[in-house]
């Protein structure tokens, strides 16, 4: 069997932890002796053992002269674990194959270091791309420290969110609301500004039966004036974050807080997505959702904080000059300023389309 | 052989019409003897020999006793030929077989009458489907009466046809523009609003080297306010039709019509796309690709009169609360009124996407 192979089963082992492992990445690990399969590890729970432990766990004294394979460069340091790289030496594996290093550039490289030093023979760069695919999210904000952001839109083929009248119930089919939904289950964040919460007094949790932990709740409000009814205020369903301009009431920030809403009144009288973003990643959130609305939108496309574009597309035309479309704001003023995409994925959902696209130069 | 191998031969040899025979439909013919091929036709040019007897010129003798695939009724009456049911018949033809019938109400099943009578035996509906996808839009004219619509429009993923300065060079790419040309080419007639005139001057033509027509070229104009130095007005490269507003200055219309234009005043103050389609059905026109702007597409979309939605989607979001849409006008008020399509068609073309539509209950 080739390194391929066995990376290949990592992969796989990697994916089950799939929303289960919160800002940490998926990594998957395999230990081969002598072409038998004597250990499977992933890592599958955040806080808990690595994919290596399990893995050499199951092996016991057949990881003596052992391979392991491992989606993702064995740690070096001590976090909330003894780091992996140590273990593999104490363990005895003569050989390590890695397909991604490690994305933060401040640690990346020491894992394979140590185990060179130590005299186990390691192999990188196996099955690299679709191990950085499977951990994208994760290994944007650790190259970038910046979270990675998913802007969903739910539209007609005319690119409208509702009729002249404010009627969205519904554009899109039920199995494309449900598959909108599932994004919410893997990001650590839903954002949206309050204009949808005025209109919609959306609960914004995701109620799919197996989601481990609740994304957090953050809404651009920068005058608060979200209603105190609003369901993200009281429902106490998942954490509430909301983030208002520098002239924000002092008086309706402590009423927020005192509902268990944790406010950040930004130093600018205008919302930066920036700031917000930046604020969201010292807090350790890696991934934001984007629902809307079309300013919100607006603001993420203006400044170009998005890592991926999620049309859902009905087969309806709904016309309207005035009817709202996906993404409003100042806009581009020139064609040679707006931003060149790439398409990542066409389905067909049901009657509609899912498109993806993500930035060129991703 | 089966009936189906031979009947989509015939239906090969149709296809090789396209774009030659203006306002006839594509048909092709297969004259089968004692399980050889002894003649093969297709209708080529308009006023010119039906595929039936092309057919049965090249099977000479051997037509006697033999079998002819036809994907199209055979024509029973005079019209720029005698009729092919006639020819059948006396030829000698032991057996036909039919794709599809003859969809003018007036007429259909006619021919197929005159070949029993006369003592053939006749097979229908043989790959019926492929033969009438084959000859959509002329069935649609002869069922309806009514030309075939065909609404196309470029965006951006958010569906903005020009950012808010009105900057729309390039949304899509040049290879989606030629695909989107090519249509010229298949159409009858291609419509504008005059604010398209105004703001592009376009010629309107079909600029491949094989045209063998030139579509005619229909503008929208209430008040009659194209420029008098407009392309369309002085470049005699097409027929252009002008449709007017009951209000319409009676000196323009002769100034217009001095230039060659054909123009026509109609009954109301407004212009009703309803009208100007049946004026169009009654001058031969049998189908006209929509090209814009928006507020000529919205008419259509209001009227339900389209059987066809091409959408070219550029991965490029432009934005802009006030940037232009493909389809503005009223727009319907309630999601309930809100005609469903069906995707039938999603296409890679270079990077941008091309999505067709139809109405769900054509």
């Amino acid at each position: 069997m080739t390194d391929e192979h066995y990376m290949n089963l990592a992969l796989e082992l990697a994916k089950q932890g799939e929303g289960q492992t919160r800002a940490n990445p998926l990594v998957g690990a395999v230990v081969v002796k002598d072409g038998q399969i004597v250990g499977m590890g992933a890592h599958l729970k955040y806080g808990e053992a690595h994919a290596e432990v399990h893995a050499i766990q199951m092996a016991g004294r057949h990881a003596e002269g052992a391979v392991i394979y491992v989606t993702l460069e064995p740690c070096s340091h001590y976090g909330k674990t003894p780091p992996c790289a140590e273990l593999i030496i104490r363990s005895g594996l003569k050989r390590a194959v890695v397909a991604a290093e490690d994305p933060n550039p401040l640690v990346s490289g020491r894992g394979i270091s140590m185990l060179k030093e130590a005299g186990i023979e390691v192999a990188t760069g196996v099955l690299k791309e679709q191990a950085e695919e499977l951990n994208e999210k994760f290994m944007h904000f650790m190259r970038t420290g910046m979270p990675y952001v998913t802007l969903k839109a739910a539209v007609s083929l005319d690119d409208k969110t509702a009729t002249v009248t404010g009627d969205s119930k519904w554009i899109t089919s039920k199995e494309a609301r449900l598959d909108a939904h599932a994004y919410r289950k893997n990001h650590q964040s839903i954002l949206v500004g309050v204009g949808t919460i005025k209109a919609d007094d959306p609960s914004l949790t995701c109620r799919l039966p197996d989601t481990a932990h609740q994304p957090v709740r953050v809404i651009l409000d920068t005058n608060l004036t979200i209603p105190p009814g609003a369901k993200v205020i009281h429902d106490k369903a998942a954490p509430t974050w909301i983030y208002a301009g520098a002239n924000a009431d002092p008086e309706t920030v402590r009423s927020l807080e005192d509902k268990g809403v944790r406010v950040t009144v930004l130093d600018t009288e205008t919302i930066s997505v920036r700031d917000v973003l930046l604020h969201l990643a010292e807090n350790g959130i890696t991934s934001v959702y984007v629902e809307g609305g079309s300013t919100v939108h607006a603001s993420f496309v203006k400044e170009r904080l998005y890592q991926e574009i999620i049309f859902y597309l009905a087969p309806k035309l709904i016309g309207g000059l005035s009817s709202p479309s996906a993404i409003s704001g100042e806009g581009f003023q020139s064609m040679k300023d707006v931003p060149l995409l790439r398409f990542t994925s066409i389905t067909k959902i049901g009657r509609d389309l899912k498109l993806s696209a993500k930035p060129l130069t991703e």
